[in-house]
């Protein structure tokens, strides 16, 4: 129970750790083999509205979403610094969870601001390599970012 | 022992996510039945003065006291978004522990800002209902918030 | 294990504590006899170039720098309040680790602002007092950090 409370916790550790590097690669390592992604506006999350600022439903996707961020990326210079919250179990058994995060950017002239907030809501799979993300809902607090497509959130 | 760990870490992780969810009353259910909620600004609290900003001292001014909040925040319509840093025991049996944290707010543009940071001092009591907050403070770094009362902290 | 990686949180946790609180005797405190403390932009860190903001690679060194800060810290009042991730253990043995970290200044009118963002990346070393710190790099996120003399990071 409690290596399992680790392992989540190490999950949501790896996630903010390798967009921060910008290895996106291992990133999409961190979701299951059948996967989805998106980011949603709360104001339509509360809503029930479905309308996404991105959705990936497959791992094919947002393989291909990554990437084209990636280049677009070398346009919009900057480094990422995610802060995740811990983890609330939605549900018992610690596969829907719900975190809060915060993600600083700092541009090529050095200056680091807060870009966004919001909490990730994430359905997980136990698999044999470990724990893996199923479906990842990023709620945003804002509908308002404009460099919204230079990284993944 | 690492059971009550993760309780702890679970109150906290209870207590900012309803507070962004705006679930004012599940957030009181974290408090215990004899219970109190002070803000009070670090330079005071450093220097022992007792000028709090809020201060309920049991759980029907607190609970009047959201009500009140509620109401304001119609005229200041924002969400909030916690993020808590792990706790301190500061007494070995985890019932008095610090944690810091940072409040962001979204108002209806969009815009999100740093809002407020700070330190909760949190003695807490053991119910048969699990761990309860029986004495909350919250020191705010900061003396000058100027819509401080919109939502509880 | 398990207490190994609560001992590992602890740990971090009062080194956030201890500098918010400016109690830098006790921050020394957290770092093994033998030490090294540095500040590096993270250009320079992963271009693998040695220029650092500020190094100090043993105890005394260290001690008399945060004597210079507190002093230099008298013309540059302002609270600090730290928030760190959570660790992820880059070697499977958990003594050497790395954390986000955001660090949010309070000054003298009360405005509390984003300071800085960055990773520690902590060698740690098992002393019978406890874990601490025996090599502690701050890969700061941005090279243009105008005060950053003022208190530790």
């Amino acid at each position: 129970m409690s290596a399992d409370r680790f392992a989540l916790l190490d999950l949501l550790t790896e996630y903010g750790a390798r967009l921060d590097a910008g290895d996106y690669d291992h990133w999409l390592d961190l979701f299951a083999a059948e996967c989805a992604y998106s980011v949603v506006p709360r104001e339509n999350y509360d809503r029930g509205l479905p309308a996404a600022l991105i959705y990936c439903d497959n791992r094919a996707v947002l393989r291909d979403r990554v990437r084209a961020l990636r280049d677009a990326n070398k346009y919009n210079i900057h480094t990422d610094r995610h802060l995740i919250g811990l983890p609330r179990l939605v549900e018992p058994d610690g596969l829907l969870i719900e975190a809060p995060f915060a993600v600083h950017q700092t541009d090529q002239d050095g200056v680091t601001r807060l870009f966004a907030t919001g909490l990730y809501r994430d359905r997980l799979e136990r698999t044999p390599g470990g724990l893996r993300i199923r479906d990842k809902l990023v709620i945003l607090d804002t509908f308002a970012v404009p460099s919204l497509l230079a990284t993944p959130l």
